[in-house]
């Protein structure tokens, strides 16, 4: 199979460019064989789960089947790059990796993309050619994935793409600052400055803000600021396994460590971009993990994940905070799935998790 | 801490009177060291995970994370009983114990108990002190947990004391035959019998089904047979970790091996029950295997589970399958826990648990 070049999931695959090899940099693991995980299992304590080998399940579709299968990206847990220029480099092969398909994208999906500027802030208008008759005077915000450091410029508009593609509506993509250059808070700036600038032409009730990855956190903590500030807040938010603490705090950072094959794990160069991105910021700020957020009024919001997902906590958590505050959300969580893995047209259940935001949507917004 | 004795929990936990060992009994895993496992995952294939230790995670209650702490039940793993009369002793040491506690919880709980028998079924009227002014016309079906083998008697109105002293609800809970006396159907016959029965004085629509485990795959298997039969259906079903799989098909049977602290694995005693359970009948028979079945026009189900729970790909299967179908459905994963770890009223996440399908019902179920 062809690995479908999506922005929210290659991020990581695509760390081949890193040189360093997995066995090599893969930090030591605690030498557990299974005598000694049933010695330790038989104590309260951590969990001390023996060497496995988990078979490619059989209940998800053969597209599904071929991610699952995939390798660990080559390079994902070595050491993030130390400097700006080393950034940078990685950034830029990123970009033209995962632009190079999106061509394909918007032609099987009947999407033209418009690169434009709203209020100073550069963004994409992605348009479908079927744009739904209850879509006319509604617009969706879209925030890319990218760990806040990769997935710029016009990368940012694949899932933007198969939004608009699927789901038959209109939808902005911001191309926000990112760092090294511009650290937190200059992307939530863009995003809210953006969003400031739209909902003085449509109506915010006619509206919904989504991304994956570090863009659900991102669309999570935008509709935070927006309810802070006292701002128009959008109907709908649809939060894709967001990045909701930037901490290694959450069981599945550790549960779901080695089992997810897209991020593989926290150490390596995911916690490198939480460290960029945050310059310097307490990590517990809502507007970098949202999970720490006040999510009393917040609109309704709809999550997803996966089973294998290393951020199955970040979004389960987010799931109960908005409960416990009185929110409406729904959560979603699909058989096998790593991080982000929903993408490919030809993918029964990425079509099913963007027809699922789709119909979320399409209950809560104006028209 | 003590293990507070919760049918659908601890029944594995008490296969302490299993006589064999873990370390003994396990099957054996593959040799992945972690080089070994690194270099498997470089090539396409089932995912080759290392030995890991994973930590009692903080962002959780401190009464869920002594559980989560809590070691295996020793002797899960065993070989299952190889007799009726083995199964029996076995069903009569875990009776004695689930029984034990159930006094005090209802006192904490200010509810009931009164063994009836409805239409030749035996089963238990659980009535709490306060029951809410909306619920006075309402009634819930209870069926308990135990695998299909244990949690009989008495012990079967442990989780239903808490619907009923948390929600304020009354709960019929049913003690349905089972095996190795009475294997599939009998069980399932008791509780459309029971249904049968008071759907002629209860208005239907008036009443919900609910059960975890066992009972939470009993709860949609009655739904889904009801429904084939044309009888009148509940307003809601809540099934909490159901075990909608009987065979070992679903990523979290292998995902979670070793990680669910509470069932461990398939593989022991669990497979032992599903098979004595079927008694030679196919396991993919819905009514066996809810997973399998057709959630057309199905009451709306609130569905709940952990993130380490064996029994995740059982739940979040059975949410798809609803979603696909068009049924309202909604699924709640709670941050570490096992299966059905949301036990005893003075942990946050049970009450938490509890009062969220009460909010589920209260909005589905007339008056």
């Amino acid at each position: 199979m062809s690995r479908f070049p999506f922005t929210i999931l290659s991020f990581s695959a695509l760390l081949a460019f890193f040189s360093g090899a997995w066995a090599k940099t893969r930090p030591p693991t605690p030498p557990a064989d299974a005598p000694a995980a049933a010695a330790a299992n038989a104590q309260p304590g951590p969990r001390h789960v023996p060497p496995r080998v988990i078979p490619v399940p059989g209940d998800v579709s053969k597209q599904l089947q071929a991610f699952i299968r995939m390798p660990y990206p080559p390079g994902v847990l070595s050491p993030p790059p130390k400097t700006a220029a080393e950034w940078g480099a990685l950034n830029k092969r990123f970009a033209a990796e995962w632009t190079a398909p999106l061509a394909d994208l918007r032609k099987q999906l009947h999407v033209s993309v418009e690169a434009t500027e709203i209020a100073g802030v550069k963004a994409y208008l992605v348009t479908p050619r079927d744009l739904r008759p209850e879509n006319v005077n509604r617009m969706l915000l879209h925030l890319h994935g990218g760990g806040y450091v990769f997935g710029g410029g016009e990368a940012a508009t694949s899932e933007a793409i198969m939004m608009a593609g699927i789901g038959g509506y209109r939808v902005i993509s911001v191309d926000y600052r990112m760092p090294p250059d511009f650290p937190f808070p200059a992307g939530l700036d863009d995003a809210l400055t953006v969003w400031r600038s739209i909902a003085q032409t449509i109506d915010p009730r006619n509206m919904a803000v989504f991304g994956s990855s570090a863009g659900g956190g991102l669309a999570l903590a935008m509709a935070l600021k927006a309810k802070d500030e006292g701002l128009p807040l959008p109907a709908a938010v649809s939060a894709g396994t967001p990045w909701s603490d930037l901490d290694k705090i959450g069981d599945s950072y550790f549960a779901n460590e080695y089992v997810d094959n897209m991020l593989v794990a926290w150490d390596g160069w995911l916690g490198g971009a939480a460290r960029l991105y945050a310059n310097g910021h307490d990590l517990k700020n809502p507007y970098l993990s949202p999970v720490y957020g006040n999510y009393k009024n917040f609109p309704p919001t709809i999550l997803t994940t996966g089973t294998r997902d290393l951020f199955l906590s970040n979004t389960v958590r987010v799931h109960r905070a908005l409960r416990r505050a009185g929110a409406e959300a729904d959560l979603n969580v699909y058989e096998g799935m790593s991080h982000a893995q929903y993408a490919g047209p030809g993918m029964p259940e990425a079509r099913e998790v963007f027809e699922d935001i789709a119909r979320f949507f399409d209950a809560r917004l104006g028209r």
